[in-house]
């Protein structure tokens, strides 16, 4: 498997190149009838777009969506969903810099042994530009997890060494700044933080979390389709993700189970935990409390220092990558973080359907009438 | 998908609960041609063994592999093979402690609620033991990857706080303590630090880290099917496990990209990297260097102090867990962690094959001979 | 993929190959809550057990089935319901006649080009006895279908050129006969002509058909999925089989349209089909109506008649296949295309019901309370 | 899984309806360096494209494919090739006559059950149109199939009772009626009893034939996923057939044993088969010889006289299908039945490459070079 194709049941297939016609993503096994519009997958796109402050690159790109397929008199058919990204200008730029030399911290490398040649334009496939196609179909999946009064809300927590303070967190306020963090404090020193590693021609990485609120007990396979394991790959296949945790993660490794353990208790007359160590997931099932989880990516690559490297021919070699990038990646790729989180939830969800011979018969015999 | 299946072109499919007549697993897809015995797959077995030492159970099983189809004459024959491990004594036990109140930390709860109820000896399906069935199946990949030069060396990291050092790494110290830590004098620590745990009637989180060594370039596709995102799904999908990390990991996040990324340099001819802060993976696909990731397990869930939680009634209760547990889950996951990399690697490689025109080509052109 | 292994929701894995220690099949996704007991299973593997009648093989076998896991207190837990048929004996028997020659219409030669060599003994995993594995699946697939409402009744339609005539077709007489004929008169004509062909030490081909009722309206995904398209693969992938069909099948390539449509009309209420020239599927959905559909199959290849072959070598040689051998693959696999039908259907009907928002949305509220 | 991918290597993902915004089709996994333009694709639509003939619809479409990716200077790349057909004009058309009545041999009925509505414009989704996107996926495979020295070819075996001789079979032929009948008589008289056909108001069924040659040995999984069991999936898949069939097929059932088996001989020192009713196959896997196998097409459901039928409330009435229909499917379906078997047998192929342990050995270590 080339690997383009995520999820089971929904399921999503992405395709294009940084420098290409467009990028885009058919969507399989969207329930019919879902209200759908070009609006409904844009508010999330923009979320992802470059300029948009001076953190992200200039390149102007307006990154309009269109759905090409599987909406009828404004609601889903069921049938496949064709959305694409098309480029309005595919001026012809000189690579000619990054064509025969390989960029530290990219995939020129390991692309050219791979398939004997690459695309050499940006980053070709593996840009963050691909991410675009998983936001548009994750906004198709959150729009029916809406539906089912499931909520996936993610957002910058740290910034390099610049972390949230979970007393100052407010969600309103992460769409007011340019970092998308929930800490109006935080965000400044962030900010200040980034100014100076722009300053020093560097980069700085960060961290997303992600809460996702409103799910069903049992949502996930008990083995190696946990919703934990499902939700792990979804997150560490973008780009810069070098780390992935649920609930109290790494720092659980250190705990004691006497700490670690969340109690069960009857909370007005519904079994509850009293603490959420677990982050929301226990056995790989969603158990009913909030999930939480966290995704670290590393600085981006693109820096404006000379940096040394080889060639093709694996000759010695110095390379100064020219253009502007963002110094963070984190901002943008916090609506991908969520986006991803919304396919994984919406495919265990419906494979879930089938677990109980009574919810199957159930669901028939409803059917029938 | 019920989720007992994992991998594509290199494919095991795990049976059983942990109180039933045993565990197994089905393994599609291993070339054909390999010499394969019991002792080969029970090696691996051994080192997830109960009652190695006292930090593991004491529940005497012998674990002894039995290999049902798919060798013949000492090679495996390109058809599945079928291993089992078949509980020797199912001896009634007294499950009513457990029956109708659920464990905190464990599934039993999550359990009744997607199925409507549940085996519930023991952990049933999410007991630990059934990474047995993984281990079999890993155990046969790690042989066929041997054949290319590739080893995959795990190992505990930390239990609770204490970690090993680095500079007193030794691959053979790892078997010689309880701990499989390869550092003595980090064991020695651990050991000490689990006997007082195991005073308090608790127990303890840890770390395992991982290296593979021998990788071709290339290896894992640009996408989704990242080597990354596979590993991080296959060690994620391991019961306790709470998070996952890769290179510098969370670290790569307070980072600074020209401190985070590797320059590559012309060693005796040969493209390399300075440095590995990538953990031996750049844009998904293997890079040559060294793999290196982590995996933090949560403490054992099962403690012997009284916890509060609730029945299936949802009424509050106590629940104190008789019986004698790990007091740290980590020792005997090393290995469960060692083999679910070697299956993620071997599928991803079988995969890599028809990657290039050429490569399939030269392959058919040989094939024909 | 090697393939052993079928279905996406309700999977099914087999192992096993005829002369090793038994055969198996690892049923996964099976709804939890289904009463099973190994008799449920049994008596659909007594109707593919040799020995049954003098035009089936006298080996000796019980294929006495256990269930090793996935059930407990008498029902499915939704875990992986593991079977196996552990071979009685594994005496040695002499097998040089067929070692290094290649029996045409076997897969002697094909597995030798693919694996480099093979399990000689018997087909290997290329046995019919293979089969045994998929029906006790299918037999589970088939009582989760009961409990819907949904029935799958399969028969010998022809034995060579003598086929059942539908103005005295018997449901009852199917199970009465050697052959499951539910034709009294056109079983005693298929016995003599049998008979013919055992004198003649040669074999003979077959028509099974398969009927389908009580499938609720769409059930089959539009494109690839289509509910023949599976229902084909499933059928296909049965050994000896060379040709399938569904509704008229092949004589509707020799019909017209007016001919070949099947009008709608309501029938007191419902909306129904007059004719079922399309074996109740449309657009590769169920259409309400019942299904129907028909194999071909090969005449045994193993024949008693001197053949004319090569060896491993390439040389032209002779070849004497000894040992009994069912002249008539048909009577005995008329189970095993009925549950091949039973899980493809029940795959297809768990996959149905996420198809629309209504549905989806109606389950996880009625999940709820 | 809503089915609207296929392949499990080299696989194809469609979308589009009839009169939508377009048909596509994203190809993963086709391995990289392979020459591909639009023209290369364009010559396999243009056979599929309506307006050839008088007996194709006029509906005048210039089926004009864009590669939107996965190409760079000329070669694939290793990613996803996007390809799509926009529609030209989508001028509203008056629907009212099939909005809310169901056709017969249609899928309206099934559609509106099972997703609660339809997009009724044409046959959506169902629509012979979204065979566009398998033809310029399969035309794709077909390109590496030849540089691997394969070819598929399909051609009309028959039209109604009209049957090609193969005692004038000319493969040249073909390409120069409008029937794409290889034999020039057959071709005359099948246009005389299609035009009778349309005189009539009616439509014809037919059968296509299509032969593999240059296969290696070994091609197709032993169990499940035999190339025989996916070539039927892939073939039955396409809308309108009832019925596959591979080598003597449904005759196979009427024969023996040792007239059906093919005997095996030395060949100038190669294995062949003296005859070859097997088609091509043996116990799922290629045997070296000509691979041939037959789909048969129900008549055009499509057809001017007046039908009886139902509406949505299920209300008795008739229907008269205004517009210009294919008075048979078959002459352009010759084209998707090529395509579809050129996916199947290069997704197989790929699958291959893993299949023995010195095979992975000699490709790593070639490739390491």
């Amino acid at each position: 498997m080339a690997g383009s194709t995520f999820g089971t049941l929904f399921r999503m297939t992405t395709w294009g190149e940084t420098h290409g016609k467009g990028v885009g993503v058919v969507v399989d096994g969207c329930p019919a009838g879902l209200s759908l519009c070009e609006e409904d997958v844009q508010k999330y796109l923009n979320r992802r777009k470059p300029g948009q402050s001076k953190y992200t690159t200039k390149r102007k790109e307006d990154d309009q969506v269109e759905i090409l397929s599987g909406v009828f008199e404004g609601k889903t058919t069921g049938t496949p969903i064709s959305m694409a990204v098309f480029n309005k200008d595919q001026h012809s730029k000189d690579y000619s810099e990054i064509k025969d030399v390989y960029r530290p911290g990219h995939a020129d490398y390991t692309f050219d042994k791979k398939y004997g040649f690459r695309d050499y334009r940006g980053g070709g496939r593996s840009s963050g530009r691909e991410t675009t196609a998983r936001v548009a179909a994750g906004a198709v999946a959150a729009k029916v997890l809406e539906e089912l009064g499931i909520e996936i809300f993610a957002y910058t927590k740290a910034v390099g060494p610049v972390q949230i303070d979970s007393s100052r967190f407010s969600k309103e306020e992460r769409d007011k700044n340019a970092l998308y963090m929930p800490d109006v404090q935080a965000a400044a020193q962030a900010e200040a933080y980034l100014q100076e590693k722009m300053r020093e021609l560097d980069s700085s990485g960060g961290i997303v979390e992600c809460v996702i609120t409103g799910m069903p007990v049992g949502i996930g396979e008990p083995v190696f389709d946990k919703l934990s394991a499902n939700l792990g790959k979804a997150i560490l296949s973008i780009g810069a993700v070098k780390g992935f945790e649920i609930g109290d993660g790494f720092a659980a490794a250190q705990s004691v189970g006497s700490e670690n353990n969340d109690d069960f208790y009857n909370h007005n007359g519904k079994i509850e935990k009293k603490t959420n160590h677990a982050g929301g997931i226990l056995g790989g099932m969603s158990d009913g409390s909030v999930i939480i989880f966290r995704a670290a990516f590393k600085p981006t690559p693109s820096i404006a220092q000379p940096q040394q490297t080889v060639n093709r021919e694996g000759e010695d070699t110095e390379i100064v990558i020219h253009g502007r990038h963002d110094p963070i990646i984190v901002p943008r790729a916090v609506v991908v973080v969520e986006t991803m989180a919304a396919v994984t939830v919406l495919d265990l969800l419906l494979q879930n359907m089938g677990s109980s011979l009574e919810g199957v018969k159930n669901f028939y015999r409803s059917d029938k009438k």
